[in-house]
């Protein structure tokens, strides 16, 4: 039908440009009360006491809750699969306030008003006495702190660490005389999600049922995660997914929604509302793993790699949500990226500290682990004198490979064309060469990076996902998912899916994109860049169902057998050749009004999907380093990928805008800040926080080499995260090549540059007072 | 599994008794606007002119509609299912806003404002210029102005007749001199549903879709509708309908959600609030048709009716709404409740006049029929001094019979043997011997009437309903219907039979009360006692799919048959021995969770039900007369009902008690008066109509007789109306029982009494001057 590789708008265009999408908040009742989270001015220690009178006095406060009301039911927050299987849950360790203080921030008291301004009030009434313990604001401080009989940030974790994960190939090569190394120690900071929705919810108990209005990415996660906080059958929670406005990670954990529902239940029939201020979203909710990462490699001199060490040390923050996953996943991707080496050892360590908890972000692991590889690779490139593209094509992964732990395999690959085009765009050979000898205040360099990406989380954890479809009276289907829209444009490509495997037109299938668990088909949700692939089979097999369903009542109808006919369009067709036999309207009324024989017709089905496949790509990047302020200057940005078959280029072009800034930022100019003894993050909003603004954006140039994956429904790969994971280590690469200067801390701020290259003697002067 | 006839508590007795429950209002968004609609202030007529100006003047409001802006789009406005033969259709004959005045409170404009004092602001700003035309508030007034050439209130009916049916049997005996004949003129007056909560919507438009809020009986058929009235694909409007606090009828009729909608498209991203005041229900929805009903029966001296002649005027108001199906139901159950006679006429027309538009209301046609009917077969078993109740044992319908025009057949049949309890339970031959000569100022006497009742639309409509069950982690089920829950205890009983069905408890079964017609399976919603019945099939045939998906899955599991296992309340168990196999709740996690089969277990079915079955009941009832004062006292009150097997017993005696309430308020008290000139409601208030107050009402005594309805899923029939049937006809037999008074309009309130008594010389003075 040509549904797929349309580049059709967006189905919630319209909405979303002209504003009247409705949003959590827009949706949020009159008369609803307002809730406000009191957050511990401590990283950690305990809350002694805690004093709400007074709060409790202010005119419209209706009630405060601390961490000494809250239910003792332990729960995990993570927007994992639930599994049967108790080794393979996310670790269960947070209340919903906590007297025990781990962060800076952290949830211990909540004040419910019937308004803003009463809240706050209220929150500046309550007074807590704590007692401190020392803070640790790193990994090494946390393992230290632990080591000298510290208390630990959790009982069950006496040396604060989360977890850890060991992989060792072959024997470390013990003459190393012949070979050339690389070693690094690479540094990933903390960034937050700066999604533009912020964290928000708003729920209710009618009878025994909680409803959680929230913007979240996985409904359906929500609604157990809410269950098991509350200690209540899950059946009895209600989520509903409203439009979102971003999430990219953050909303794939179970935030606010746990306190919110439990706050419904202390006020039974009170509407309750908690929207998160961006102040608290940059310290309450979740971050990005800061990790650091030692790589070595050692490769003979014709750059074939021959052994390689990893070792990272991941920096969980208070409590566990993702937890090590992160750390696990890089080492994984450390392991695909290039072929088998005589010898691979790796290592990684994820350790509670006394920061924000990270979570899940665009990437989950792979920007720091591709930021350390590709910095490492280029750094031996430079060490073997060789062009780094060719040292890459010489190791990278090729159709075939097979991961030795997880049995991922590489069922198609459009690298090699990425590299060849990236070259070809950005005019590679001609300019390493013009670059390579520089000097003065003003600097060009090229460079670049690659990556492959896992398609959803098969065989980590369960994949799985339902859909199902509805024929209107007027002849077009409701898509019905518990997969989400989450402003990455999923509800139209589900809908080219739907369309090209029941037959109708994409502009005739109305995607449901309003989730609520009580009838949604369950799908675990958006993340993991698994929806196109994981959803996309349930879709796929539904639609064909109900393609089915409509020939066959159609079959009833016109005395005709199914088997002669199918859908096209807005009709049944003859099989043989393309002749209307009815339209679907028509089709439609009879099914629903028919005297004869009424049926409404709708199809659902589950996929288990039992099957992952890598997508790839790479970013090549042009930049003019202004030496003495220590700026980089974007020239060009390209971004390659190979995401499988495309299902509507256009948005995947949108995706690749996404991350490409996303990862701009991530190189350039974010981190988030914590003091050293406090632990209080020092830059937790968007004026001090360096989010990279249109202004700091250069053209972001995407291209596509299309592969059809055997695998994939429609021959569809990952597309959501891989845009954020190459730019970064390119901007490094461009620089390194640029000035000579290894920088292998992110971001690529001015302060580190000069720095930097002061101490590799390019600048004169005294000490940076910036 | 006993699930069918246990008096559990309803599902959602909690959520009202405690006031958590969600209604429409409560859920409507903050700074949602509010519009308030402009009526008219004649009867009949033309708006000429209407000056906006001032109204758009006033802070706060943001828009003025008028009759000149809407869509010249003429929709219907009963909610009855579809047809695809434009001769079913409902006379679609108003628009949003009407230039063409009908009746005083028509809507002629509407004010959008910012809040309720500006939009009311803005209401009295407006300037309307009418050229009024001459008044019709009763059918004679209507048809005369007609027949002397006046306007007619809709083009298409010159004469003002919206509907005429007639019907004849047999020959009419030529010789009546050995029959005995009773003859009347039996008047019904218009009242009101007096639902607790108003019509109230708000709706809002994003992208192409607009969604209405309702408290509606029918959000399917809303949705149609609204898609007509505006001209949009059906499929572009979605409807949600929250808990609702009665209906009674009213909201079975698309009242304002077009208007609603169409405010929302105009005002798109704006979420527009819609809610009636008691004095606009009264003037602006929905009334009960007043009809007048000429009857004459002849009956042999042994009481068996020879010719029975029925001719009823029914009074449409100013919009079709339901039309004339309702005087013609009156024809059919008048044709059926008695066995054939020799000869049988009948007619009915229903006429246009210009007073608000009559549509459902809780019997539809049958309380005025019935009136009629009962207090004629009183006259006649006085004329022919008999005991009522032997006549009507004499000749009323036994098993077997067969309507001739609707085909609908007397499949069980309970009467008998409600009357011989009723018989016992007032102590009628005692009572009625006792009172039988009285005189003074008290006088008591017993009356009693009975009726039939059909269950369902079905052969007249289409009768379909669909039925979706989703199995939840924890082991329970939803149930998701477009079937509605409307105060009623729907939603308890479609658990129950949803459990009986696929062996689940009642508890375990979750109903999804908040009907969203993007993914709510179809059903056309809660009228015509259909529910239980048309909604039972489709819920019984879903369940055993359900469960046999249930049993099927844990097969698998467990390595058995699926024919030897059945659900058993938690478990699936042995079908032999009934040993658990495996709870369901293990069942549900390992069909979510598993890694090896996962499957979200679901099933939905549509049933088209072809079948109809009557049910049956009685009233008897004591009263005591205040002659000076011809208040009427209730002593004792018995309704005795044949609704086949009862699903929750509990949950039937409350509907009885509904009923018998409602019919109450129609026999005694209950009125609406328009001024005769103006025809402007004089009384549109709950003060000034008399409602009957807790204070009015006996103690109400509800008696069943169980049948097994072959034809009923699980043995049942219609309950949701009968109950509101028999009363106000026992009630004016018992007054002439008591007095010898025939009193043939209803209500039988004191005016009317005090005149008829002094009229027949019961009481002695001048006028009477209340």
């Amino acid at each position: 039908m040509g549904e797929i590789g349309r580049s059709i708008p967006r189905v919630d265009a319209k909405d979303k440009v002209c504003g009247t999408a409705k949003y959590t908040e827009d949706l949020c009742p009159a008369y609803a009360l307002t809730a406000k989270i009191y957050h511990a001015a401590i990283a950690n220690g305990w809350v002694e006491r805690i004093d709400i009178d007074d709060a409790l006095a202010v005119p419209g406060v209706e009630a405060v809750f601390t961490c000494m009301d809250v239910p003792q039911l332990p729960f995990a927050t993570a927007g994992h699969p639930w599994s049967t299987d108790p080794g393979h849950r996310d670790v269960a360790d947070r209340l919903l306030l906590n007297r025990r203080v781990r962060c800076y921030g952290d949830d211990i008291a909540v004040v419910v008003a019937t308004d803003e301004v009463a809240a706050d009030r209220g929150l500046r009434a309550i007074r807590v006495e704590y007692r401190e313990e020392p803070v640790a604001v790193t990994p090494e401080q946390a393992m230290e702190m632990a080591a000298q009989g510290g208390e630990p940030l959790h009982e069950a974790y006496a040396d604060n660490i989360l977890g850890r994960s060991q992989y060792q190939e072959g024997e470390w090569p013990a003459d190393t005389e012949e070979l050339t190394a690389a070693k690094g120690s690479y540094v990933c900071q903390a960034v937050q999600h700066c999604h533009l929705e912020s964290a928000v919810s708003f729920a209710w108990q009618e009878g025994e049922k909680i409803t959680v209005v929230s913007s979240t990415q996985i409904p359906h996660i929500v609604r157990r995660v809410v269950g098991q906080a509350l200690g209540l059958p899950w059946s009895r929670i209600r989520v509903i997914k409203p439009y979102i406005g971003g999430g990219f990670g953050n909303k794939q954990d179970v935030l606010t929604e746990p306190l919110n529902a439990w706050l419904a239940q202390k006020l039974p029939g009170r509407t309750v509302k908690l929207c998160l201020s961006r102040e608290e979203v940059f310290s309450a909710t979740r971050i990005r793993h800061p990790i650091t990462i030692d790589i070595e490699t050692l490769a003979d001199q014709q750059g074939n790699l021959v052994a390689r060490s990893y070792n990272a040390v991941s920096c969980q923050g208070a409590y566990a949500s993702h937890g090590h996953g992160i750390a696990a996943n890089g080492m994984t991707a450390f392991r695909d990226m290039y072929r088998q080496s005589q010898a691979l050892r790796q290592q990684a360590l994820t350790v509670y500290c006394n920061v924000p908890a990270a979570g899940a972000m665009r990437g989950y692991g792979i920007p720091q682990e591709t930021f350390a590889t590709e910095a490492n690779m280029d750094d031996l490139a430079l060490a073997l004198a060789m062009d780094p593209l060719e040292l890459r094509r010489k190791n990278m992964m090729l159709p075939g490979f097979k991961d030795p732990v997880t049995g991922i395999t590489c069922h198609s690959s459009g690298l090699e064309e990425c590299l060849r085009k990236g070259e070809a765009l950005i005019d590679w050979q001609a300019k390493r060469q013009a670059y390579a000898k520089q000097s003065g205040p003003l600097r060009r360099g090229v460079g670049m990076a690659l990556f492959c990406y896992k398609t959803g989380v098969y065989p980590l954890s369960l994949e799985t996902s339902s859909a199902r479809m509805v024929l209107n009276q007027d002849g077009s289907a409701q898509l019905h998912l518990g997969a989400t829209e989450i402003g990455q444009g999923g509800d139209t490509v589900f809908a080219q899916m739907a369309a090209e495997a029941c037959g109708m037109r994409t502009e005739d299938i109305r995607v449901v994109s309003f989730q609520d668990t009580d009838v949604a088909p369950y799908d675990s949700g958006a993340y993991a860049s698994r929806q196109t692939y994981v959803t996309g089979m349930a879709i796929q097999k539904t639609a064909r169902l109900f393609g089915e369903r409509l020939t066959g009542y159609a079959a009833g109808l016109c005395g005709m057998a199914p088997e002669n006919l199918r859908v096209q369009g807005q009709h049944v067709v003859k099989q043989e050749d393309g002749q209307p036999v009815i339209s679907l309207e028509e089709l439609a009324q009879e099914a629903f009004y028919s005297l004869e024989n009424s049926v409404h017709i709708s199809a659902q089905t589950t996929n288990h999907c039992r099957s992952n496949t890598f997508a790839f790509g790479c970013s090549f990047v042009e930049i003019q380093v202004d030496m003495p302020l220590g700026q980089i200057r974007v020239l060009q940005a390209i971004n390659l990928h190979d995401s499988g078959k495309l299902i509507n280029p256009a948005l995947a072009e949108a995706q690749v805008h996404g991350g490409m800034s996303m990862a701009l930022g991530y190189g350039l100019s974010e981190r988030m800040i914590f003091h050293p003894q406090s632990g209080k993050l020092l830059n937790g909003n968007l004026l001090d926080y360096k989010l990279a603004t249109a202004l700091d954006t250069p053209d972001l140039q995407a291209v596509f080499v299309e592969t059809q994956d055997p695998t994939g429904p429609f021959g569809n790969k990952a597309l959501g995260e891989p845009p954020a994971l190459s730019l970064a280590p390119a901007l490094r690469n461009a620089l390194l090549h640029a000035t000579g200067v290894k920088i292998n801390s992110l971001p690529l701020e001015p302060q580190r540059l000069t720095a930097a290259f002061r101490e590799a003697g390019l600048l004169e002067g005294g000490e940076d007072h910036v």
